[in-house]
């Protein structure tokens, strides 16, 4: 993948961004830092990276950045990659509104593209959303029920990565629905890491505060392994619940944790396995490797 | 109009946002007090009552309530429609949550409707994002240019029905152009009127608080022109910029801004004529009539 292609994707957004010809909009939009672009080195790794092609990845990284722009207000999230977030930066109200802006750019330039692509997209961004209201709603209270939450991530992190896959299949020729399956399968095992990184890595290499999902009432995976443990560590989960840890205390949780840790490594890997699986199928190598790099990734 | 046709209208809309599965989802739509249903009455006086237009008026309404669920976090509001907003009855997470929920939810609809729809209607919801945008960036300082104000209320208030009246001529077959402009007209009139309606009704009847404009530091058309009239205007205007106004103080203000309201009066006059004769050269009585009761409203 080369580094040329992942920024014009970035140009191809940043010129969408300026037809709306407001400079406050411009302004805050180039504040957004640029992620790991995961979704478009997706999407690259099916479709042959023609003008479509990169229109699609634009348009998924667009709504990536919309999505992000109006959790980080619903979470009262002030740091983004290692840097303040345009809820810290602005307001929320310019949060929301400026993902109103991308959601919208994205939307219209979706409606060039294939319709099978539109609906595939379109329906992923309902599911990210509703998935969305559901993790807020598991948070009221201390969620211990796996299926709740491996519902919620499906909905939340996978659809959109299965719509990138799917959409990029279809714009290929290929076989979407083995695609959207490989693309929710990597999605899902794609959260569970990223659940397990909260706790395991620190604020640095994250870019964001460790185990900040427990300190908002997130119980991932790992937590919810940890309070089927035993009887004593539900009632540590629950004393400790939704409240602001101290460097001794998270240590001292994250320690007790391993256990559970490790089990949530393994449900990962059983979906990245069966992402593996539909990779060879597909025959593509690419989608392998990004399997391997996804689950072996330390940030 | 048939109130049988706004009701299949809102159970469309039902049925689209129950395909979320999610209770708390729905539960919150159903909350949502239905409003005058505008641009769906525009709609119907233009394409034929069947299964396409409907669905179109489906999806003009959501967004419509998908924009205003946002515009309520924003402006802080706590009552719309003379009941209390989401974000009042809930908190504004809801909100921001319930509005991309819905927002998705007509996007998605949108992709099997003409691709000359979908064009016009989406691009309408990037011209209504940024004109919120705009709308709060003009309300960080007293705004007394009139071009500014006007550019806003075209954005934000008059696309959507600009799109709106478009896609049901595109829908008929017919001249889509000439309905647009029709609808922008007639959206600019509308943002006018209602501009004045804040200032010259009282709380029961607007379903919202009085002068609630200008307390969220936002100088709408009549006092732009009260501004220009006379420079102890200006000067008064600043003294109360943005300030919470008593009943004593609303009443003086209403008072000594008689004739910038007769002034904005004839302003929103001026587009509403180019509306009607836009709708007599389409020969569409139901068009000319809608631009009258417009005018003549009282909330």
């Amino acid at each position: 993948m080369s580094e040329k292609i992942l920024q014009d994707i970035n140009n191809i957004s940043k010129h969408l961004i300026h037809k709306t010809n407001n400079n406050f909009i411009i302004s805050m939009f180039n504040l957004i830092k640029s992620g790991k672009m995961l979704r478009s080195k997706l999407i690259l790794s099916i479709a042959t990276p023609n003008e479509e092609t990169l229109k699609l990845c634009s348009i998924i990284e667009l709504i990536q950045s919309a999505s992000l722009l109006h959790d980080d207000v619903i979470d009262e999230s002030t740091l983004r990659r290692n840097a303040p977030s345009i809820n810290a930066l602005f307001d929320n109200k310019a949060s929301i509104m400026l993902g109103d802006v991308l959601y919208s750019s994205a939307f219209y330039e979706l409606t060039s593209l294939p319709e099978a692509v539109a609906k595939s997209v379109s329906k992923s961004v309902i599911s990210l959303s509703s998935g969305e209201i559901l993790d807020v709603e598991l948070a009221k209270s201390l969620n211990s029920n796996l299926e709740s939450y491996l519902k919620m991530i499906e909905l939340k992190s996978a659809s959109l990565i299965a719509a990138s896959s799917e959409s990029a299949a279809l714009l290929e020729g290929l076989d979407h629905k083995a695609h959207y399956e490989y693309g929710l399968n990597l999605g899902i095992a794609f959260q569970i890491i990223d659940d397990i990184l909260d706790i395991t890595q620190d604020e640095k290499t994250l870019g964001k505060p460790s185990m900040n999902d427990f300190t908002q009432g997130k119980t991932t995976l790992p937590y919810i392994y940890f309070y089927h443990e035993s009887e004593a560590n539900a009632k540590l989960l629950e004393s400790l619940f939704a409240k602001k840890l101290d460097s001794l205390q998270k240590e001292m949780l994250k320690k007790s944790m391993e256990k559970s840790l490790l089990k949530a490594k393994n449900l990962a890997l059983e979906y990245a396995n069966k992402a593996t699986n539909l990779a060879r199928k597909l025959n593509n190598e690419k989608l392998d490797s990004i399997v391997k790099a996804m689950i072996e990734r330390d940030f």
